[in-house]
């Protein structure tokens, strides 16, 4: 690796930056937090959006009801708090204060990567200036969520991700109004509590459904969960590439990507600084991120995929663990008897990491070394608490690749590595496509359910079509809403620029915004209990104009509002019963509003008796004259004069 | 009605914007035609993609092979041909020439509508100058085009929307390379022939499960069918509001619709100038137009509900169908029974038609007028063979009013109506919600199919959560796309002004291509034949990094082509074997080709025949040392020195 002059603009200009752009609240929004019984020291952000009153006219008197806030989920970390002044050069506060002392971790004296150590002796520009000593497990010791859930232990983790995904307050309110899940027909249902509690979250990572990614290098972590009956999640990834884009610009696509939504971030950087850039975001994120080793370790050898070693490799693993990774991206299921399926591909191997290993294969004629050395890297997650995340590289590129022999072969040893990870205790998800057509959907859930034993599932879209270049955000949030709905965990987000260039920041909102579409249809889908409380809000504020709560129950209030304003920009269009579509005469809810008045509501439900009692018939085969209102003179003149 | 001081400046405008703005061909695009044969007046426009070489390199040298221009579907009329010189004031030429003379249709001396006489005799600004007289079916004659299907008549327009449909030029290809179609798990499937053949179109009209909307008076117009055993069409909403846009922002939006490919529009103007804003848009448009008459109803009476009456309604419903208008929404479902069912709604009535007509039924506790007066629609339908689109003015505005009571009322009224509809032999189609989440899409088409006899169900979305406004273009495009899927015909798009306010330009781009993406999703689950053949042309050019191809191919060629180089402008970026997302290193298909290699190939076609005589075995249980390449030294030290 070759450094450019060494300067302290870069570090400089990194943490400027990012005061600057994403760490400010949401309007109308306060970070609350809620404390854990079992575990004092776990302290769960929620997100409160404070809502108007709901005004009643009634003759010339206005009566204000005032309307309970509504807490949501949060991914934005303390940058979204008004209380946290952000500080890019010392990172985020310690949220996993359990981590040290702990009695089955150690603190190492010195970085056990000898690459980790030639970098700190060679010193050099963007350095983060708050290290810590790396933790890892104390020989002997099994320090993953797995391993604790399965001798029967809750930890502050699992206390933490159950109250986090348990926002169900308003629970009376939830279970009047919302509907009733269902599972996409012709797969196995999902086990969705009515509760989160710890005890069910151990459960599900003790039998492999879900995963806590959460390395004990990532203190600042809040941490979350990715299992089928859990919320959907949303990953986004950012990286430079050797073409464009900065340390800066990475770390702050970082705090963006999670101010949008984004539940874990994977950092595919894979130009020059990949160790500092990567550190600067672990000190600084409170979201799991994950990487994929083989990029760095690809760096290494000079981009030469054949000169690849398991040394080299296995060097690079526990460089990135003892930075906080909290999981990999492992390529294991690439095995050389699995490439000639592809030969006859539309459009090959489009897994960069899977093209890498293809190419060190079949230049070696040998197996993959991250299959044939698989235990020996179960054993360093073990010992770190990094997630597997079972890289597909050999999903389908095309609408015509989907679901072939190439890409089931793989998924089929996915499941036997998924086992063999089990066997060490270490948490393990399963990455899927790619580009699928909607209706081949429902086997690739199938299979992997079946093959993985229900091992999270976390897909990449699918994208539906090939056909749309520069809206593959959307091509794809049509597949992740229906695979979320058939049992997903986590969508990893495609932005606008797939296929055709690196993501700016807008592209990265979004990309973002809409995968949190896709995870919330899921979720209603799913019947997440509480999930549908916000529509509820939502929509009650739209029916009764309450235009700023409209905004600010939004996944994306800004957008929201400047979209309304492009055309009433005036302050009092914001109690206005009307906007632009449709104007003040033609909106059906101020009708809707008219309709309800006092009288009319007491004469509907007096007619709903009526109907209950005579039900509807049709007057066109057989007048009914029974039907209320309705007589013989209304069939030729039912017009007023 | 008020009109401001005359000027010509508005007319003159009008024309002058167009011009500019959308008469363009697309990118490497021709528009060819090929004509009819049992009609040789027919003449169906496909626009014709041009593509580069394949280039291949061996050795020192480059082999050049050419590829096959794709033809596509085109939805762009004229506008898009390079040989065509607009003129908006004359407007489009006439394509559908077999109208006049017709022996069953007569022209009419002076319009039927006491309104338009009125109108032509105040003069004023904003005259469309090149009127025409209009034409109506002689007494005791049924021009529609199920009529026609039903004594077996097979016309112009069913032999133009057959070729126009079938575009399997490429069957050998699309046969090998295609993925069946499935239908959704649980609901009737589909009958989509291998081939479109006039015969078929007319049996599908005949039985009422696929429309032409074709007014007698738009023969500018280029026949579309919309059926579920077709290509799922796209409609997109245009119309000025009361607060905002111009007479020529709407004919440009109606042009730029078309241009990304909506399959039919609805003018919705409600303010000023409605009947002259439709004169233009229709003599302008090669698609269908719908309107929904009620608006201008209301309009008429000065925005009071209550003041509507059957003669104004009947009057507007002639004025528009001498217009050339091509379909009717028309609320006739909006039954006084069913209005007490809303009355606990979480957001009422959101349909504006079905709040107006909810307004006048109890204003005067009557059974609703178009109801009352449906048979007589009907005549007035079939003499200009004006289409019905059943609209649903119950259908939910929220995710909790999805599938209730009042929703399913109005959709049994609609089933019925459809019934006498198809007694008059007027062709009917059924609007749809509107808010559902998911899981609640399949009842909503199982009932559809069941009550409406497949009667073609044309869905605004549906919107699959509440909590995007600002992304509703998303939000609904994924329930589009899978109620697409499951049997839809046509897709009303929603823009990402929805819910906030009226779409400008952009609003429209973007809303009209997530749709085409939501309705090509839909054709590849269906299995249309031939629509995949677009997927594996855009990504064997993404493969041999054909960069002008992919673009060329795409559905907006201007945003793929800018967002590749709002990174890499250069021209030999466009040849480059990567792009920015990735950088040259990384790039997985380069990579694939670099495997592809001669060499490498003729060895992967030996391991090929290995793997299916030995099969692939697990490692880690059981190392297999039969698998090829795989052996015991493979297990320790499998890295080069």
């Amino acid at each position: 690796m070759t450094n450019p002059t060494p300067t302290r603009d870069a570090a400089e200009q990194l943490a400027l930056d990012a005061l600057h752009l994403s760490a400010r609240p949401f309007p109308a929004s306060t970070k609350v937090h809620k404390a854990g019984t079992l575990h004092p020291a776990v302290r769960v952000p929620h997100r409160e959006i404070t809502l108007g009153p709901t005004l009643e006219h009634v003759g010339g008197l206005t009566r204000a009801t005032p309307n309970a806030p509504l807490r949501v989920y949060d991914t934005g970390g303390p940058y979204t708090d008004a209380a946290f002044v952000p500080d890019l050069r010392r990172g985020l506060p310690v949220v996993r204060s359990w981590l040290q002392p702990h009695p089955d971790l150690e603190a190492l004296p010195e970085h056990s990567s000898a690459y980790t150590r030639a970098l700190h002796e060679d010193g050099g520009p963007l350095v983060f200036p708050a290290a810590r000593a790396p933790l890892r497990a104390r020989p002997g010791r099994n320090v993953t969520q797995m391993h604790a859930a399965r001798t029967g232990v809750v930890t502050p983790e699992m206390e933490f991700v159950a109250i986090r995904e348990n926002l169900r307050q308003q629970a009376a309110f939830t279970d009047r109004h919302a509907h009733a899940g269902a599972g996409f027909p012709g797969l196995p249902q999902a086990s969705i509590p009515r509760e989160v509690t710890p005890e069910f979250v151990r459960q599900e990572v003790a039998r492999g459904r879900a995963v806590i990614p959460a390395s004990i290098n990532h203190p600042e972590l809040e941490p979350m969960i990715i299992g089928r009956n859990f919320r959907t999640k949303v990953n986004a990834n950012i990286g430079n590439s050797a073409v464009t884009s900065s340390v800066a610009e990475e770390v702050e696509k970082m705090v963006w990507a999670t101010r949008w939504g984004a539940d874990t971030v994977m950092d595919l950087s894979t130009g020059r600084h990949i160790h500092r850039t990567r550190e600067w975001i672990l000190r600084n994120s409170a979201v799991p991120i994950g990487t994929v080793p083989i990029y760095q370790a690809l760096e290494k050898v000079g981009g030469v995929a054949e000169d690849l070693t398991w040394a080299l490799y296995r060097d690079t693993l526990i460089e990135q663990a003892e930075q906080g990774v909290d999981y990999f991206t492992v390529h294991a299921g690439v095995r050389l008897a699995h490439l000639p399926l592809t030969a006859r591909r539309r459009t090959g191997i489009v897994s960069r990491g899977g093209s890498i290993l293809a190419k060190w294969c079949l230049a070696h004629h040998r197996e993959n070394f991250l299959y044939t050395h698989f235990e020996e890297i179960c054993e360093i997650m073990a010992a770190y608490d990094v997630t597997f995340s079972l890289g597909d590289g050999l999903r389908p590129g095309s609408v015509e690749d989907a679901n072939d022999a190439a890409q089931f072969a793989e998924l089929d040893t996915l499941g036997e590595l998924t086992a063999v990870a089990w066997r060490h205790d270490v948490q393990t998800m399963i990455e899927g496509p790619g580009h699928v057509p909607l209706h081949l959907l429902q086997e690739n859930m199938a299979r992997q359910f079946a093959v993985c034993q229900e091992a999270p599932f976390y897909t990449l879209g699918p994208l539906t079509t090939d056909v749309a270049p520069g809206y593959d955000h959307i091509t794809s949030a049509i597949g992740a809403a229906v695979i979320g709905w058939m049992g997903t965990a986590m969508l990893c987000y495609v932005t606008p620029k797939e296929h055709l260039g690196l993501p700016d920041r807008e592209d990265v909102r979004e990309g973002v915004v809409a995968y949190r579409v896709a995870a919330h249809a899921a979720d209603l889908a799913k019947g997440v209990p509480g999930a549908q409380d916000r529509d509820n809000a939502l929509s009650r504020a739209r029916f009764e104009f309450r235009w700023e709560d409209q905004f600010n129950l939004s996944l994306d209030p800004e957008r929201a509002r400047s979209f309304h304003d492009a055309t009433l920009p005036a302050e009092a269009a914001k109690t206005a019963h009307f906007c632009s579509m449709c104007g003040p005469h033609f909106c059906s809810m101020k009708l809707s509003h008219e309709l309800r008045g006092a009288d009319v509501l007491a004469g509907l439900e007096a007619k709903a008796q009526e109907f209950r009692e005579f039900g509807s018939a049709l007057y066109l085969n057989a007048p009914d004259l029974n039907a209320p209102d309705l007589n013989a003179a209304d069939l030729s003149a039912p017009e007023r004069p």
